[in-house]
């Protein structure tokens, strides 16, 4: 009965913007909570860790996961302690990412790199604390209370496989390789799916796991999460071409400038558009059974065409 | 009765150097089973991996793990994977201290150092495989079947405390800012608590919680860890000043040449001598109720006044 799904998917009340701001402003709290003021350390990599995680970022990672719990009938808040590992994942990444060896970037979300304003040894170890703050989180029973703990361990395994060598790692380790080289779109496609779509598909799965998804469910959030985490790169290459710096925060045409390889630079900026509203597409439809519980995730799939930064 | 303490304490028919090689070759052979060969991924990152972990290393906190497993009536074996990711995340901090921006090293136990060999990027990036493989394993119910999820998730926790900002990565962010610094034996005391201490006890932490360690023992084992972990840096401070190059793989003098400040440095070398000791006995002693299932503890605790490398 197509026109009962459709009633079913369409939430005339639910608006994003309120959506995304409220739970962007837990996340804020919540990490800014975990993080302590220098106790019991060296001041300056506590200041390190809270300048990358505290300032700027969407926390679409942390959202992704919440809106997924919330999806399968789950409490957002009962698993706010794992979405905050995974955006602690993605910032030590970013720090990672943007040391002189790799991508040597001075400016990310508009401000000076970590290794800029605190020097290369101590970014790198903000990155490494960060890495390893995410999984104290993740094993923490006493942050999760009443979690069953095969959750916890099979949520903690999932985020490591798709954050280590198998996952970003190793996607990295092909992005940085493939820099200058003929890469063809298949090429593109996997290192994608390697460097950023597998810890966006696990923050879905991650909420959905812990909130007591059944297998169907569980499937289909997977589906959604492996889609958008493409429909999400392809919109940024987008972007890094014809984005507002001043929204972007960092320079347009850098990926051109560096000889990175991007889906415009191979199919076209049209053709790229064209592929991630497909992609989009495919994704609301994987949410197809969910009933109105999913109406986050179909609005942010919605919101990677639209958005300016 | 003291006599009959003497007489549980020590084994005549137990023979250390057979112990290390046994559990060394059991480390060794987990370890390469657990590192594929290049499938999935760029070849490089795992040759990086496999370069940093399998050659060379004493392989001191797995059989710490084990052998504190041994010492409260459990199997060896039941806790290899926990061990083993403890050695990776040695392993990784290894290859980030050695770093250019770090403490600059091109040797590492006699052979070139990971950024020497795969450049700056790999080896910031194998490090981040290596901790994050760790958590995958240390998180993983499959690879440790039959043992109580509680108990996977607390070790899984207290290793992330123990090696994140709160300990090894607090500790080396210590060490780099005191170099060339004036520093007390207070200060010097706590930066080798945080950077060595922390995770040598938490390995046997490991394998006595995972091995179902009571209350008692497990305090009595996390004394016997705090000790020998300090005793192993004042012995390997010492080494540093008159080791045999050869042996150690790396030049002597080296830490004086940095300007770090070490135990012979404040104290001198014979009182650095007589302290290890002090602590070695200290060390022991926590072990005075514990059967011979603790011989190899004892052992290890006495070869550290004796290695040379």
């Amino acid at each position: 009965m197509p026109g009962r799904l459709r009633e079913k998917n369409v939430n005339p009340e639910f608006s994003l913007v309120a959506y995304l701001s409220e739970r962007k402003a837990q996340v804020d709290g919540a990490l800014d909570g975990y993080l302590p003021r220098g106790q019991n350390g060296p001041p300056v990599i506590f200041e390190a860790i809270r300048y990358s995680l505290l300032v700027g970022g969407k926390r679409i990672r942390p959202i992704l996961c919440m809106a997924a719990a919330e999806a399968v009938g789950g409490e957002a808040e009962a698993v706010l302690p794992a979405a905050c590992a995974l955006e602690m994942i993605h910032t030590y990444s970013l720090i990672h990412d943007d040391l002189p060896a790799m991508d040597n970037d001075d400016y990310r979300r508009g401000r000076a790199t970590s290794h800029k304003v605190f020097g290369e040894d101590i970014a790198i170890l903000a990155g490494d604390a960060l890495l390893t703050e995410a999984f104290r989180l993740l094993t923490d029973r006493g942050g999760m209370p009443g979690m069953p703990p095969d959750r916890l361990l099979d949520v903690a395994r999932e985020i490591a496989e798709a954050a280590g060598h198998r996952g970003m790692v190793g996607g990295q380790v092909r992005d940085i390789r493939a820099e200058g080289e003929a890469v063809g779109l298949e090429t593109l496609y996997a290192i994608h799916r390697q460097k950023t779509g597998a810890l966006l598909r696990v923050s879905i799965r991650t909420g959905a796991i812990l909130a007591g998804a059944g297998e169907e469910a569980l499937a289909a959030l997977s589906d959604y999460g492996g889609t958008i985490g493409l429909a999400f790169q392809i919109a940024d290459d987008i972007l890094n071409v014809e984005g507002d710096p001043l929204l972007l925060g960092k320079g347009t045409g850098s990926d051109a400038a560096r000889g990175k390889v991007t889906f415009p630079a191979l199919m076209g900026i049209e053709a790229s558009r064209a592929r991630a509203a497909e992609l989009v597409m495919d994704a609301v439809s994987s949410l197809a059974s969910f009933d109105e519980g999913a109406a986050p995730l179909r609005a942010i799939a919605r919101y990677i065409l639209e958005r300016r930064s």
